[in-house]
């Protein structure tokens, strides 16, 4: 690993499926890079790459969901993080049920948060989306979240990372 | 434990000693709200209330390091956690030399990020600061980094959730 991935591995995330729906559309991708950024009122902050297949969708939808995911979920972590999303639908097969934009909420799910979009900002090659969380809820209390550490090179960061600053 | 906070508790954090300088003055503290949120450049995202003592030097300065703590240095996230930041130098007794702003980088932590301020956006009752990093380093390879989850209510965030969406 070079330093500078190994240095930004310190930092401490969490796993995410982050959903959205518009017309008879629906999507939804892995991401980490997701934290709260206010109380008054509660928002989410996601940062989204401008070229990712779910981009438009969430821009159009205006809202999207955030899925925790267990330890142990690298399966569904795997699922939604393949980048062929407009190729076949990574929802088929997953239990889920949509929340009140039609963004999908996981069944399986540790937790989610229903959100509305309510800013966008430029953020070098990733923009950040703000959500206020509307609704959400724990699915299942016993269960401890999935860290990103956890998932190992899985959406092969490693290339992305420059060798110096 | 409201079911809000129970909620946001989901989400995966670790814990921060951001810090600042500008001209005689420099301050730290605890924050956890920190990720990554762009690879080229490789830029980091704080979120900080702007009525927090170390706002305005921030926002002077141009530059801040985030200090990464390591599991158990409860004592010093509590230190720079503190509200009565202006009243004395949190940093007289911990081991720091300046970065390249002057800004602080604690020796006993595990890892620190140089970072130039390139941005600042509103969100909600707090303000994104956005931070090229210039320089960082891991200072302890064998640390562990702190999650927020092992503060516990260390912050008294649990009095700022509210009691429903």
């Amino acid at each position: 690993m070079n330093p500078i991935e190994a240095l930004f591995h310190q930092l401490s995330l969490g796993v995410y499926i982050v959903g959205a729906a518009h017309n008879e559309q629906r999507d939804a991708f892995t991401a980490a890079w997701v934290m709260q950024v206010s109380f008054t009122p509660l928002l989410l902050a996601v940062s989204i790459h401008p070229e990712h297949a779910s981009y438009p969708l969430l821009k159009e939808a205006q809202a999207f969901t955030v899925n925790v995911l267990k330890r142990g979920q690298l399966e569904i972590a795997r699922r939604f993080g393949t980048r062929s999303g407009r190729e076949y639908d990574k929802l088929a097969g997953v239990r889920w049920h949509p929340g009140r934009s039609g963004a999908p909420v996981l069944d399986d799910g540790l937790a989610y948060f229903d959100c509305e979009l309510t800013d966008r900002f430029p953020a070098g090659d990733h923009e950040l989306m703000l959500g206020r969380v509307v609704e959400g809820g724990i699915i299942d209390p016993n269960a401890v979240p999935m860290t990103y550490r956890e998932t190992g090179d899985m959406d092969r960061s490693s290339t992305l990372f420059p060798l110096q600053f």
